[in-house]
């Protein structure tokens, strides 16, 4: 049955091919390097999908809150990252957790470490957020003092081991150079070495360190010098990755299908049911138009997937449930109301977290359950 | 009990009196001017202050998606109209639910109308969308035999039932005079009733006038010559509302409660649990700091609701969970992870469509349950 069939409003469509590519080729260069694979399942949200990294050999997964720790729980994921300072509002769900999976948390202060401490029955493992420039948050990795004193303390508290350096180097989502963000893993590899190098002169004996990010693993040869590797984006890519240079085309795993509502030929625009609370607000400038926000490229809906990246061809502007695109020759003329077409979104995390349904293009529907 | 207790992650924290005298007095404004009052209940999505608007009389709503349709129909709202443009690949659940209640339809194109017609079991009132320049949909309303043409061909169809001609006049969303939004709104009324005219000259005898939005409307001191209003953004009002002078501060009727994380107190930060999956990515303008893009402002959560907005508290950036605040003195000394604080979101109607449960200031729960 051709998948495009049994949609109805704004769907995710999967090319599972692709998908699985995806993985492979991330976890065979974490192999090749010795590497601990834990990728960040926040890109996909979906049992589906973490049943093909089950499938690929992967045993530990990173999330972003607690809620998703408890959806893969029940899911059967048995060795979870939160990947998020600990919410202390959320203690006793983050203990019920603690109870069914081995539970790692991140920690960024002494009086949380205790706070949590003083609110578990479980055994936690637990990571201190380290921020290598990108300013989002974590302690400064120049403040390598304050990161050993909240270490020993950690060790010291009886719900708590350590286990070590945690980071995110966002700053490679602005890198527009593969080479660059080469260096930059690198670089992070390195200074986060010499940290834990200080760390050990102080008295820290054992020390791992989680890096993660997919421009940055996407662009590395290999992973040496650090332990742990969390990208998740990597698993579809999106608009934003794509000019990046962090994929290629053909290596986009998933995009939204859009019901056309409106054509508007002489304005040379068609409207779409697939708008903010779908593809979500975020924009990015046009590559070939100056000074053009868009929010993701209008592709054609293929009985064997999605079509061609064309420049002329891209969402203007969303509002609540409305997608306002750009269509040039001949395509504007094709298309109707009723018509089903696929947008390459800006942000993918974003719009899978807005939507509650996928499809594969070989016709497999799956919820999207944490949406 | 104090309702800050009972918050564990990002939620609507709601001001019941405030809703309620927002909803009264733009209620008191369409009945002083003789005009049905059909709200957008896509800004609040729950059944309680659905309540709250049926408390206060009516009867008559609009929504922009089927689901949201099918949802308030399980409420026993009886009279609907969905102000999107009808996606032909939900026809079967259109159906069904103008099966259930007096269902109102958005129709611009007549091929559109006859397949709708085709599909239909029951019958369906359907509105013409017109574009008074705002460039998003509907047929521009100088093409008034194209208007017509449509209207009679939908007069010509056995289960729809011609009502009138539907605008929604957006550009109002970036006029910052009110006296500018008044003038907007007579002119939309005033330009309606010619169109309308020249359709009576053609042979179109009923046809109703309904516009729609919040700028406007709040800021027209009557409704004179229109005969419906469906506003929605005003029964919360939000950042955006509030830098446009639609609102004062004092008329702000929900919030969202973001726990805090981390602080920092070197970069005059904190980090909130509340990213772009609780407040969306729609940013302003900071109204007091050249070229500094926000997305909402940080208050204070108190046991009474919400504190004063302060110029130097505002979130500068949100990835997916996080939300990155810029807090002055002598805030910055006062938070600690663990606290809760209050953000105004740039868009309510996007944290409402985003967030899944809403608390009233005097602590009573309830569900956001489309989201």
């Amino acid at each position: 049955m051709d998948w495009r069939a049994q949609i109805h409003k704004p769907t995710l469509v999967v090319n599972q091919e692709r998908v699985k590519q995806n993985i492979r080729r991330m976890q065979e260069k974490a192999q090749k390097s010795g590497v601990q694979f834990r990728p960040h399942f926040k890109t996909h949200q979906s049992a589906k999908v973490g049943e093909w990294y089950r499938e690929a050999g992967v045993e530990k997964i990173t999330v972003s809150s607690v809620k998703m720790g408890m959806y893969f729980a029940s899911n059967g994921w048995k060795d979870i990252t939160i990947a998020f300072p600990v919410n202390l509002r959320e203690l006793s769900d983050i203990d019920d957790l603690a109870g069914r999976v081995h539970l790692n948390l991140l920690l960024l202060s002494e009086e949380v470490a205790e706070t949590v401490n003083n609110g578990l029955k479980h055994q936690v493992d637990v990571w201190i957020k380290v921020d290598v420039g990108y300013g989002r948050t974590g302690i400064p990795w120049e403040e390598d003092e304050r990161i050993y004193r909240l270490a020993k303390r950690i060790e010291s508290l009886s719900h708590l081991n350590f286990r070590g350096l945690l980071t995110h180097a966002g700053q490679s989502y602005h890198m527009e150079d593969r080479d660059e963000r080469a260096r930059l893993f690198k670089s992070v590899a390195e200074g986060m070495g010499r940290l834990r190098d200080k760390l050990r002169q102080k008295g820290l004996e054992d020390c791992l360190i989680s890096v993660g990010d997919t421009p940055t693993t996407t662009a590395a040869e290999d992973f040496s010098g650090v332990d742990e590797v969390r990208p998740g984006n990597f698993v579809y890519f999106d608009a934003q990755q794509y000019h990046l240079g962090v994929c290629r085309e053909e290596e986009l795993g998933a995009v939204v299908a859009c019901p056309v509502v409106s054509v508007h030929p002489k304005r040379g625009e068609v409207v779409l049911y697939g708008g903010a609370i779908h593809l979500s607000k975020q924009t990015e400038e046009h590559p070939a138009i100056p000074g053009q926000k868009m929010h993701g490229y209008l592709v054609t809906a293929e009985a064997s997937g999605w079509g061609k990246i064309r420049n002329e061809n891209f969402v203007r502007a969303v509002s609540q449930e409305h997608g306002i695109a750009k269509v040039g020759f001949p395509l504007i003329d094709q298309l109707k109301p009723g018509d089903l077409v696929c947008v390459v979104p800006v942000h993918i995390c974003l719009s899978v977290d807005l939507l509650d349904t996928a499809i594969t293009t070989d016709s497999e529907l799956f919820a999207l359950e944490l949406s």
